[in-house]
């Protein structure tokens, strides 16, 4: 089996891989070793990946070495099953590449737009010729809000779940955060859509992402719902380099 | 002549009106009381009206009452020459208030939207029957650039003027990020154009705010660009609230 680990700047994401099939999905605050020692224990994991956006604990990663056959710590040294056209292989978000993988493995030789809803949004670009060919960066759903209320003097810090039916024009200024960051969102989804749809034919948009479920249904696109997009993304890439 | 003063997050705007002709503009980072006492000395300022989204300097304001005929402290309890339909009318930020007014007074008995974009970016929306209906309220270009570094470990604080021909996708991190903030502000705005457009009939958008440069030219739809609208709306403000 194969253990997929997504590290990024709010939790961990984990995945067990049975012969390309996912048995078991974890989503942790916090990842420590402790978590780990019983999916060892339950599952006969062979192989194992990791993605981070963030620091990570070297004696976990020992840890982990410590327990499986092949552990690939995934960087812009490993090799895909996609071409990689951005210009600077190594900043870009593991996460990203790994997102861009999972749907290129899903619908292979299409246009695809990849837009992963968490901390912040990344919107991704793999061609018909299957290449990965860049992406854009914007701030997540929490980002914006509570950018709003550090950076200004006077607004407050909206919770975005009181807000579930959220409209066009805020008429109190809960509402305006509240309709301004979520439509915000939307259109620049819708936005993207519609400029790719220009130059490439037939795309096809992929949503992942902690916070796709606030979006997707309100959207006058039709999308892909993935939540494990990265983590199929992850195996994808570990059995393209192990031999087992 | 009219003193109006806007302070807002970033920068307080000021501008003296004779006769409903704007003679004088400035803007200042750090707004203080020297600044003020050259001004009453070269224009004959009888009344002021001040605008604020911070936290107001007192003496500031006592200098400005001791220095003018009528000084206006602009909150919900002014009156307006536009009715006012937000539901929470002593939350509403001044300026958008005042950019409401201000474009109601140049186009009257349209509907109007009014985009500033400043610190935070707000969507407001006047009727043809010279009511403020509502608004939103989205963070700015500013605000988003910082919120992706300062709330991720590793996305690096990009200078949006070092990225002045940002394309659709990024093809580094800097990129990646500055195409995201722009693209998804200029998506965001035609969305809202779009989305008015369905319920409402000849929508005139009006761009103001600091950074309106970087966007008016790639909008794909008509806006008049006036930078002063909140100005314009708190001397017309001032002038329906004094008779002379």
């Amino acid at each position: 089996m194969n253990l997929c680990i997504d590290q990024g700047n709010s939790c961990t994401k984990l995945g067990i891989f049975d012969n390309g099939k996912l048995v078991c999905d974890k989503l942790y605050k916090n990842f420590v070793k402790e978590d780990l020692s019983d999916l060892f224990q339950t599952y006969a994991i062979r192989h194992c990946i990791l993605s981070s956006v963030i620091e990570t604990d070297t004696s976990l990663v020992n840890y982990i070495k410590s327990c499986v056959k092949t552990f690939i710590w995934l960087d812009h040294t490993v090799k895909l099953p996609i071409e990689n056209l951005y210009k600077t292989p190594n900043t870009l978000g593991n996460d990203r590449l790994a997102a861009a993988v999972g749907a290129n493995f899903l619908y292979p030789n299409r246009n695809l737009l990849i837009i992963d809803i968490g901390s912040a949004i990344t919107y991704d670009l793999v061609n018909a010729q299957n290449q990965y060919v860049g992406g854009n960066i914007a701030p997540g759903v929490k980002m914006r809000l509570n950018a709003l209320h550090a950076y200004t003097q006077r607004l407050p810090l909206v919770n975005i779940k009181e807000h579930p039916d959220y409209g066009l024009i805020g008429q109190d200024t809960e509402e305006a955060i509240a309709n301004g960051v979520m439509n915000g969102i939307i259109f620049e989804i819708e936005g993207y859509y519609k400029h790719l749809c220009r130059s490439h034919s037939n795309v096809l948009t992929f949503l992942t992402g902690g916070n796709l479920y606030y979006f997707h249904n309100r959207l006058k696109i039709t999308t892909f719902v993935e939540i494990f997009l990265v983590l199929i993304g992850l195996n994808r890439i570990l059995e393209y380099n192990v031999q087992d």
